[in-house]
């Protein structure tokens, strides 16, 4: 049985942008798609029932979290992450070298793998190739991510391509570790933004023949016509026939921006962070909540958007956050993912109808306009 | 039109306790009846789908801390709190004037009302009975409160009788200065720890002809014995043929002591603000859900608990509370809230079927049982 199948359905006739499917052991998984992060096993302040009505389809666990706590054996004990956080449908995790290299404390990596001290009590912890397979094998998602080496850019070309040469090798060592066959795995391209390490690791990588490609390393601070044209120059070296996943990215505009080159998957804090701090995606561009011109607003934050905040009125999410209550970031956290889902659903179809490009543009153009009076 | 209706449909064999039905104009509560408090709008952090799914019936808002923010005329433009809020459901508000005495600043009261300094910022605010009833009228819940003078157990005879007697004379302003017929006014009972001024407080009330009767000042620091022979001592002399309501009160186990002396309605913060302290309630007494002895349960809180946080372990709301996420107080505030509901649903049943006093044996030796390991 192969419980993995990638299928590209259609692709767009005047851009690179994909429409495919994405059969998992939790269900199918339309592309593009984008994964609402779950960090340490919970959507930050999102019940399940209501991520799912966000029209999520797969969901993102960070291995670096969960083996600090609650570590990936209690994970494993209690049904893997699909049992433990009550999510039925597909989830990947990442591998933790991204956290390794944003938030752990006094982290040395070596050709073994890395050493480090956990970043809420400094607590010492070993992380390889093999562990991080291990780990993610205990916490069951129907996606992994190789273990990867990532590095600050701007940086030296030195450290940048021996980060990229060590990511192959430990992906090949990834490769050679997994044991579970209901799990399908991810290798990472890195290569910082010389486009030359991009395409020698997504040529190493393919030879290795992962399940799918993600494009790591990137949305760290360069610009995002940098981030684009790095993505543009990588795509024409991923197979064609594997999903491609741009980690950690990003604003609206970048998913677009991305699909348009040829990515099938994206996952970022974004839409739940913002909605924490009072910010609400529109298709008028962000809209901040705490304004006093929102006080008397009768309006919900957008007339079509079916989610829950949008059947209250901004004036209601408003006296939420002047008031500190709880809900407000529960419901724009709520209407941000279900905005990003209606945005990967309407480019799902725009790239089914080839009008992707007429799609992008009127959502920029919204962007653009702002939030009328 | 006559939009308000209580029926008595039966009494307990063997105690006090009453099955009714309250019908409003949102609605039927079935009582004996708990109020989960939605003070500024929200019960905090439960979107209304969900808490429409713990089996509240009617929600309580808070006309001192709604007055303050965003103003009564804000929620009144906004659809009152009905449309504020997305709550379909009957409400009730209070009359602000317990919050004047334990919550506001600098509260002086006179013969014509109360000036006081908001908590927030220490503006300075009025209110009279009249007042309190027109800002009740902006928010539109379906019962309303008359507003009282609540004064500090143990206080002087003096001060208890003067403020007893005041709230007679506020309750008879309150009743006059009511304007719009889809409304329920209730009265509210003062007068301490006093049998005789309850008394006199309850038969100078009826005769103003309320559509449902209070007990006030309760549950502010006396013993709950002397509480429980309060009502006993207040009971005869509310009506037979109108709903009662015990303010404020309380644990489980004040729920059931009070209903079985013929108390049909209750108030709480309680399932919320010890659910956000990582406390359920259940059949088994408090659970402390830090506890290190649920790292690896893997059981829900109560196997019979249909609510989202029992289809999760006890290990995973731990995970929650420890590392912090917002949804273990989400979780635990619904499973509380449902808890309490399941309470006095079974309440109910028992009542109908004339066991009453038999199910809260039951329920007692439950709770003096503890948790098992």
């Amino acid at each position: 049985m192969a419980p993995f199948l990638f299928e590209l359905r259609h692709k767009d006739s005047n851009s690179s942008a994909r429409r495919g499917t994405l059969t998992t052991p939790h269900g199918v998984v339309e592309t593009p798609t984008f994964m609402p992060v779950g960090t340490r096993g919970s959507v930050k302040g999102v019940e399940v029932g209501l991520l799912e009505e966000t029209g999520s389809q797969i969901v993102l666990g960070n291995t670096y979290h969960l083996m600090l706590r609650p570590g990936a054996e209690i994970v494993r004990e209690l049904g893997g992450l699909h049992g433990f956080t009550g999510w039925k449908r597909p989830m990947l995790t990442d591998s933790g070298g991204f956290q390794l290299f944003s938030l752990a404390k006094l982290t040395k990596i070596n050709e073994e793998g890395a050493v480090f001290q956990s970043h809420i009590d400094g607590s010492r912890f070993a992380l390889t190739p093999e562990g991080s397979i291990a780990i993610q094998e205990a916490l069951g998602a129907d996606v992994v991510m190789a273990f990867d080496h990532v590095v600050a850019l701007p940086n030296s070309r030195a450290v940048v391509e021996d980060a990229m040469r060590r990511t192959v090798r430990w992906a090949k060592r990834c490769r050679d570790a997994k044991r579970r066959e209901d799990q399908a795995l991810f290798g990472i391209v890195q290569g910082g933004l010389d486009y030359g390490m991009r395409r020698y690791c997504a040529e190493e990588l393919a030879e290795l023949d992962f399940q799918g490609y993600a494009i790591g390393g990137l949305s760290v601070g360069e610009e995002p016509c940098e981030m684009y044209d790095c993505i543009e120059a990588v795509e024409p070296y991923l197979p064609q026939d594997k999903p491609r996943y741009l980690m950690g990215v990003g604003r609206p505009e970048d998913l677009l921006e991305g699909i348009k080159r040829g990515v099938d998957m994206f996952d970022c804090v974004m839409p739940s962070r913002n909605g924490r701090n009072a910010m609400a995606f529109t298709d008028c561009g962000p809209m901040r909540l705490r304004n006093a011109r929102y006080e008397r607003d009768p309006r919900p934050l957008e007339e079509n958007c079916p989610c829950p905040a949008c059947r209250r009125s901004r004036a209601y999410i408003r006296h939420l956050f002047t008031t500190g209550e709880m809900l407000g970031p529960i419901l724009l956290t709520i209407h941000n993912i279900t905005y990003y889902q209606r945005l990967v659903a309407g480019a799902r179809k725009a790239i089914e109808e080839d009008r992707y490009l007429e799609f992008c543009e009127e959502r920029f153009e919204g962007w653009r306009a702002g939030v009328p009076e």
